[in-house]
């Protein structure tokens, strides 16, 4: 059944008032499916059907549904539904959610979960915004060194429901310090009076809780985890991330390079979720910079106007020099961009990505003077001290646009600016000036204007 | 220790011949570490330090290196050698590394496994590049439905070792049709008489072989699993996709978006593998194709060139109205191009999105225009008229750039076309257009020329 064919369905149901129909119908579906459909019906009718959701599954598709539907769940709610609500939850899926609620939302939510789960709550809320700390939560299974493989299993058996992964168990010391970690399939595969400090990985790949949620999140990629532990300064288990929000982060922040490469200010909402102010806000800053910056471009040309009323054809290749320019330097940026992002490239390599756009620039650059040199004579059939200007001039500007494009992001990232905002549009803006620059010295000498 | 010590460690090792200390250094590391290792040193130091790898880690070094080291280190292996790292390589991995290697080295792979390898490596080649079926894996677990948990975790106990995951279980018939899953969690956590077909989970999330990859990675995301079962066209299990597999095509996926949106043709290597030649193979396509279309923006200013001549100012707000339009357009067309990569905005949305954008296109030209107004008066102290002319250009172009760069991606995508390829330089290159003969009409109209 398609979607649009379910919604209507579940409305007719609803109509009708068949409530165990819907229920064998929801309850059949997946969390994210459920919260889907939400999407697609009258708000009004969410409070209902949610309440006809088993307990389990309510939690879940709760967890996967936008903010503004919780809120208002979370204001029809009695007491006791949202504690039930909030025992289901994982803390990390709790923390997200207040996070995300009005104040007076999240006192109600804070009074209605019991103390332990207060304090930890309180705890991962301390922990700076896209730090591994704020993502990870605290319910992960913990084992000692000196329990049997048989004893380890029983412990999980026993404590593992509330846990959120229990494929990868930490092994703590007396003082909580993290010393090895171990699947459970090693744990299964082991014989039954193996040690846990024998079987145990003690080489461990782990985050600190301060640690950049991105740099978290290619840990994952490159050593292909199901969890990571999180330590504090004392090397102590404090939390795990799992991969779920590790796949997360992994979208969520090449989302956001994406939009800032495309000067637009990120937000975390989806692009129908963003309504047509919050997007205007989100793109009207760089766009008035930007504006702005173009017009240094403007002020090159109008002090070229005396050489350029004499040469009116000059302006007819200044779009195309400009675009070369710009498309040339965000090859470069962009590519440097993502591989800073993904820790292939860094500060040090400066040197090495310069000398290879470089070359890569002056290939470039020939390239098309060549294939423009050509068109330039044989189709336009201008003067060739004039293709020759426009020539040497692409080849400048794309060497210049090619440098500057590598070396900026570097750069921005070595003073602690985001790299991703020296993409295109920036750079197209330098580029720019630099080209009108070149174009015109050029022409005045070669063209004696 | 950091890298660079670590690997200066190493060279002294191996130049004092301490291997042992070598083996010790190296079997405490994980391989993706090892891996990176290797790149640092002399490409002739590498199989000796491989074979001091013991023989589980050396195989998932193996999988971790650079395709081109691999097909070293195969060449240079003994036949026995290459059968021990073959025997312990998941199918999925060998299959990826098959697909790296020139003919001849296939050839010496292929016939140094085992006949029921060779066969199942050649099922998966069989399927398309970028499809499920050509990232799966064959080895699962599976369990039939009326076996008991303890009997499904005896099965798993004694053939689960050479299972890439064991953590979700796979339930088919007698003709292999997949009728469930359940996690090892559940298991664990069942009475042990339970029978696996009450525990089972049937409200599956699966790929079929042939479904594009980036595809099956957006269902993890969106249902946060651990693996994905890929069926054939009569439901039979095939296959199970894991997490790890999904978040490469993740980052894959992401990094070729980008790449195509910079006019940059992707490959699947790093900024550093890629040498300068395929660097500028992969980026003049693209600059000489947007090169020759930039040629039309100068046959426009050419036919205006007797206007501009009498208004030679009018050229100076060519920059700055080519690029306003260019970064309206590309904020537009990357923000659609990503919801469309994720999911989140199909063809049916096309109209929603163009209303959407319109919307934000007059807020941004109009905020965009008054404040250019008021500069070009106050600060520039140019006529009205041309003020006038420049603004309302502005708002007009702004307009059909957001318009184009939202529509022209989701009609790509609706007609088989990869929608990041209609990112900023192609739009650009149209809306250059666009404004300057919106520019030269409102021109001629306001300014009587």
């Amino acid at each position: 059944m398609n979607e649009e064919a379910l919604v209507e369905n579940i409305q007719n149901l609803l109509k009708e008032k068949k409530y165990s129909e819907l229920k064998d119908i929801l309850q059949d579906m997946n969390p994210a499916d459920i919260s889907a459909l939400f999407n697609e019906l009258p708000k009004d009718r969410i409070p209902l059907l949610f309440r006809l959701l088993p307990k389990v599954l309510a939690a879940e598709v709760f967890v996967e549904m936008e903010s503004d539907s919780q809120e208002m769940l979370i204001k029809g709610f009695s007491d006791n539904e949202l504690k039930e609500v909030l025992d289901e939850l994982y803390l990390d899926d709790a923390v997200d959610i207040v996070e995300e609620m009005p104040a007076n939302v999240v006192k109600r939510i804070i009074s209605n979960t019991d103390d332990t789960t207060r304090k930890m709550i309180n705890e991962i809320l301390k922990y700076p915004e896209d730090s591994a700390g704020s993502i990870m939560t605290i319910e992960y299974v913990s084992l000692r060194p000196n329990q049997t493989a048989e004893e380890a299993i029983k412990r999980i058996r026993r404590t593992g429901i509330d846990k959120e992964t229990i494929y990868t168990c930490y092994v703590t010391d007396d003082n909580r310090v993290l010393i090895g970690a171990l699947s459970i399939k090693d744990l299964l595969l082991a014989d039954e009076d193996a040690i846990v400090k024998d079987l145990m990985d003690t080489n461990l790949v782990f985050a600190h809780t301060l640690e950049d949620q991105e740099a978290v999140a290619n840990k994952f990629n490159k050593y292909d985890l199901l969890a990571i532990p999180v330590v504090d300064d004392e090397n102590r288990l404090v939390g795990i991330v799992t991969f779920d929000d590790a796949i997360d982060v992994m979208q969520d922040e090449a989302t956001e390079d994406i939009k800032k490469m495309a000067a637009i200010i990120p937000n975390d909402k989806t692009y129908f979720k963003t309504n047509v102010f919050e997007t205007w806000k989100a793109r009207i800053p760089w766009l008035l910079l930007l504006m702005v910056s173009a017009t240094f471009t403007g002020m090159i040309i109008t002090s070229y106007e005396s050489a350029l009323s004499k040469y009116i054809v000059l302006s007819s290749y200044i779009p195309m020099l400009m675009d070369t320019g710009g498309n040339s330097g965000s090859q470069a940026s962009v590519t440097v961009i993502r591989a800073l992002s993904l820790d292939e490239v860094e500060f040090s390599d400066i040197f090495k990505v310069i000398w290879k756009e470089a070359r890569v620039a002056i290939l470039c650059g020939l390239t098309l003077a060549v294939c423009n040199f050509a068109k330039l004579l044989l189709i336009d059939g201008i003067k060739v001290e004039l293709a020759a200007t426009v020539c040497m001039t692409l080849v400048l500007v794309v060497f210049f646009a090619k440098i500057i494009g590598c070396s900026l992001p570097i750069l921005a990232k070595k003073i602690g600016f985001d790299p991703a905002v020296m993409a295109s549009p920036f750079i197209t803006t330098i580029v720019d000036a630099i080209s009108l620059l070149v174009y015109f010295k050029i022409a005045t000498i070669v063209l004696h204007i």
